[in-house]
């Protein structure tokens, strides 16, 4: 990593401030001393959980508005205001699949969409479930699905599974089926 | 997949059109018949190559303005207007990292980001590679790193390696080697 690449910031222009996410303009100097813009969409950062129950793995299938279409992902949801990102994992995997966890590990922290946008995701993997009651945020609508390996490979085959966060958490799985098969 | 979670699309409101992105609101009716907003980043698309020189990964050291930070990504951008996705990313790759490929294989297509954007990201395989010439656009300054599976690890450890794409290439690299082990 050599500073020869870095840009400086001479102006940020705010042009939204949503309930979610904001945008910015920012006009920066590149290395050789020219201008550019770089549109920027501010984002307060987000969990995921990889959990499962008897080998399945949680999902939740969601209307995206985004791609006007369902998607199965792994619970997710954004940091509140202030929130601890592993207490903010334990609340989401709660709200959103009604089952309580007793253990839960960072895996990673990633961005999702580092051209455009400061979010990031925290990933955890949550274990020793117990069953507790779903309560999702009152604007959204989902149905909890618990999926085989085999079922998962084959939504991602037809596109239902078609989401960053959750092709990460499916290589992980594959990753440690791996181990296990290997010990 | 059942039509009780679908929203509806009652307006949209337009907020911004950018160089890259555009942002708008859209007003949708929920499955219970109440109203909620939406605020959707419009992104024309991208493209991700996973390529290999000598059994190191081809990769970008690239500074990310949304992060104010450099980050080592795969090399990756965005689809022209009526692009072939497969194209793009042999071009990417050229422009990027100066090697031409003879063979792109398709692994996936995944949105990094379903929460608020549409933004899909197609990865390629790309195979037999020859030299050819660096060419970066004009706004964008990058240096090419050929990175060990160890140094890889290393940086996903240290955070210099940390977007959603990348990591997705970083685990179907280890399944592979993990195959070819297996063999």
């Amino acid at each position: 990593m050599t500073n020869k690449l870095i840009e400086t910031t001479i102006s940020t222009e705010p042009v939204f401030t949503g309930k979610v996410i904001s945008l910015q303009v920012d006009t920066v100097e590149l290395p050789d001393g020219s201008k550019a813009t770089r549109e920027i969409v501010k984002h307060p950062g987000a969990v995921a959980v990889l959990a499962f129950h008897q080998d399945r793995l949680l999902m939740v299938d969601q209307y995206r508005q985004a791609m006007g279409r369902c998607e199965l992902e792994i619970p997710a949801g954004k940091l509140e205001k202030g929130e601890d990102p592993m207490e903010a994992a334990a609340r989401e995997l709660e709200e959103e699949t009604g089952y309580r966890c007793e253990r839960m590990t960072h895996l990673h922290s990633f961005y999702t969409a580092p051209g455009f946008s400061n979010e990031i995701i925290h990933l955890y993997l949550a274990e020793e479930l117990t069953s507790g009651e779903m309560s999702p945020d009152e604007d959204e609508f989902l149905e909890v699905y618990e999926v085989s390996f085999e079922e998962a490979q084959q939504y991602i085959a037809e596109g239902r599974i078609a989401d960053a966060k959750t092709m990460v958490a499916f290589y992980i799985w594959q990753q440690r089926l791996s181990q296990v098969a290997g010990k």
